[in-house]
């Protein structure tokens, strides 16, 4: 998403990913698969959703074109707006690059770059950015560059200002608040066009705010859960990627759903991050159409 | 529970359980067991837990005693005030009555009645009730009695009433509240010392109140969720018994929630009624113990 | 599924379901929706899947036709026939007849029996076959037919041919084998060309055969399964439609495999017929694809 | 398990665990809590477990001594012997050592280090033995020793004494097979008297043998699994600690069932690793106890 046209070169690229949505109109699926088709291309996937309650369609289609340049992505870009619809375009070597923020809790950001090492994202990890110095050395050993960041109250514009100008010198199109204990400005959000993933260690909309798993032992749920979604201004009020849940019971402590939890944050999270740099992710009216 | 002494023949009992909580002190466990091992009684089960945040000792003990008498329960309870604590004490032989309350939703109603015909629960099934008529030929096919008592804001005293009466006639000792659609009176949760099981087709605290899938539709959350709990005055605020929860997606409509809902309703109602029914249950701080 | 044409009236349908599958080759996607679309069809849901292994198409495209009559059905048939593809059509109007087979155990008859009733499947029960007479009042009372059909070693032959004829004086068109305990004939299966659906209490293919629980609780496994799947002449071998587990620990006797597994049996199987009467199960090298 | 005396200093220890088993007898629960209330013991915890079908007794008890020295553990001991109860007894001071072997593939490698980084085992990494080179920066970064030994069918016999030579070294109690893709000699698995915790990547007894994922892929199962178990010499047939599933879908190609399992092995074995290491796992009949 947000790919910027320059980093596109002419050759070597293989499948474009374009994720359309609009008003649905009919024959908008024959309209798109035979663009595709009379250029020569070969649809590889082609998912869609049809919202009948808003009457919005929604498409995700990923295809080898005949002619990899970036010549035919103009040319799908006009062809989209011609039919009315927005258009997120993509193309298979662009790997966009990822800031991922954290504090002292860990798992999480030990997680995202050891799957990233592995190959699970389709995206390149550029740089750490953390208000503690705790994870300097552990970074630079991953052979990541790593900012310290301090956030204080005194200091919050000036620590934001330093954050966007480091998202900006990496040409960061994701951030990952892997944990990450500090709210973002509203002009980082904006600058990162909401392209920032968040976890919340709840199954939102229950337990939102802080403490979440004191919440939920005070309430004596049945299930812990955890939330990954996009970030908003409004805290734990954005869209929601993906959820999942562990059983738990009397016998455990705070501290046992604390230990539990990592794992459900480490997954959630993994998972949206992977969505989203495959541009299966849609947003609207505050939800996602997840094409997994 | 709230077990009546006099429903207890002095023999074809087989087994005796207790639940037992109160402040912790050194020697519970060795206590209860020596007392039960010098009357040659043979253990079953036993399983404890120890609040450590607020120093409160559980236990749940279940034995087949040497002589099966109310002598023998008589004694018991009179150790387990000895040592200060409160007891729950029930024998295998007494299936407590049951009552079935019910509106139009049926899922639960006939699981309930299905799981209890295929001898799933520790109780008998003695009446329906429902302010509806719908279910009354089905009831009377499955050889329940069904008692109409039909609710209306200008009836409200006189139907509670009318249902207290029955449940007296049938000595019932837990009412299940299968997606009955009316607040019960404070008065009938006295009558029934709490122990009345609610099932709410949401992940509590998630979406308490009314239409909890179509709140669950309109944020965008990826997982539905059902609760049992025990009714309280303050409506979904009861002690959690049982929660799962199911995945969804931008697919779904209302609908379909609503469809899957079902499933994990009849399944953490049957999964309490079961519980409560082999006396694994204790209640407080608004929290429940669960020795499953 | 094998529709029979006869019964299809020119009027009051409103979607066609129709399933594709066949060689890979340039511009289904387009052909296909162009299709329908330059006869002013509507499509509603379109979900196709390439198996790059096999270099196989699948396709289930979903559409309101402009015109709602037998000669756009056969228009779709002869198009696809002309694409080289495989085509099973289907109209919304049109639900299929379908037979319950059972035996004693009737957890999953009760939830299938009452699923339909509650409008969870897109066809229409037709009749209870059963080799023992258990269940004979309680399919009266349901308000469905009852044909009791004893097996025995010496009369096999027999059995099947009065089965077949039972299922042909119906018109059916999917067999559900609700735990039923008999292994069915070649003939039989033959006759239904393979639209028999079976449950197995096991996670397949761990624990195929005989007494699944036993061998599962011998195992000593953390986790008991159940597996619906369409019925081949090899027992338990067929093409798996759905699977699910649940966890059970050593305090598990094989009784409570049983029961916990019944809720796993009566999920996989209600799933698995939800599947295949919304037309969404393509079969191919044993396998399914499910487009769900 | 396996504590050796010697290690265990005569103060600093604040809890103790015993793990009993035998042949059942009347007053099991009642002798054990005596005894240690009568020397002024505080029990933490106990459970216990029947097998009524081979009527073995199971008890885990854990508990705080008036007294923390090797003398109460001596005296525990005896008692458990009069009893004609096996016993393996541990102190909460006492933190085993543990050898992590792996060879290319390194989720579940990294995984466990940081797991026990994060203080979620009740153990101490001690050593890295690999048969490859590939790892060796990456543990020494962890601060851990790392052994290379090549195992090639010319030299297993060496191979296996220099691995033995290096578990004595470093006194190592458990031995964790991380995807470590060579069988152990049946005197390793000796000499480290059955504390082999290794991770299949498949629902045991499904697909048991190489190559589990293209196994389940070509049997089209809609769940993958991974099992954690301790290592016997029959290969994939040890007792069986802790199994975890994932839906799959015809969508998912090898590769994908290769990486989404490989999220299932690292929370089997990390499961199996910290029951194994709180002393919660009873193994008989092939079979596990855990009491978690």
């Amino acid at each position: 998403m947000n790919h910027s046209k320059k980093q596109i070169s002419d050759s070597e690229f293989h499948s474009i990913v374009a994720l359309l949505h609009g008003s649905d109109q009919p024959g908008l699926v024959a309209k798109v698969s035979n663009w595709i088709w009379k250029r020569q291309g070969n649809i590889l996937h082609a998912d869609q959703h049809r919202d009948s309650e808003h009457e919005i369609f929604f498409q995700r289609v990923e295809w080898v074109p005949q002619e990899t340049s970036t010549r035919e992505i103009k040319a799908f870009e006009d062809f989209a707006e011609g039919l009315g619809m927005n258009c997120q375009i993509s193309v298979s070597s662009h790997r966009p690059k990822v800031a991922l923020f954290v504090s002292r809790y860990d798992h999480c950001y030990h997680d995202i770059i050891l799957r990233w090492k592995a190959g699970e994202f389709n995206g390149e990890l550029a740089v750490v950015i953390s208000n503690h110095e705790d994870l300097r050395d552990s970074t630079l050993n991953y052979g990541l560059p790593f900012e310290h960041v301090p956030v204080a109250k005194e200091n919050k514009k000036a620590a934001e200002s330093r954050q966007i100008e480091i998202l900006k010198a990496h040409q960061v199109e994701l951030v990952i608040l892997a944990r990450y204990m500090q709210v973002l400005s509203r002009e980082l959000l904006l600058e990162m066009r909401g392209q920032v993933i968040n976890v919340h260690h709840s199954f939102l909309p229950a337990f939102a705010g802080a403490k979440p798993y004191h919440q939920a032992h005070q309430r004596g749920v049945k299930l812990i859960g955890a939330t990954a979604h996009y970030a908003t201004e409004d805290l734990d009020e954005g869209p929601i990627i993906s959820q999942e849940v562990a059983p738990v019971n009397h016998r455990h402590s705070v501290a046992d759903l604390v230990r539990n939890g990592r794992d459900l944050e480490k997954r959630v999270l993994a998972q949206a991050v992977r969505f989203h740099l495959e541009h299966r992710i849609l947003c609207y009216q505050n939800k996602t159409v997840v094409f997994s």
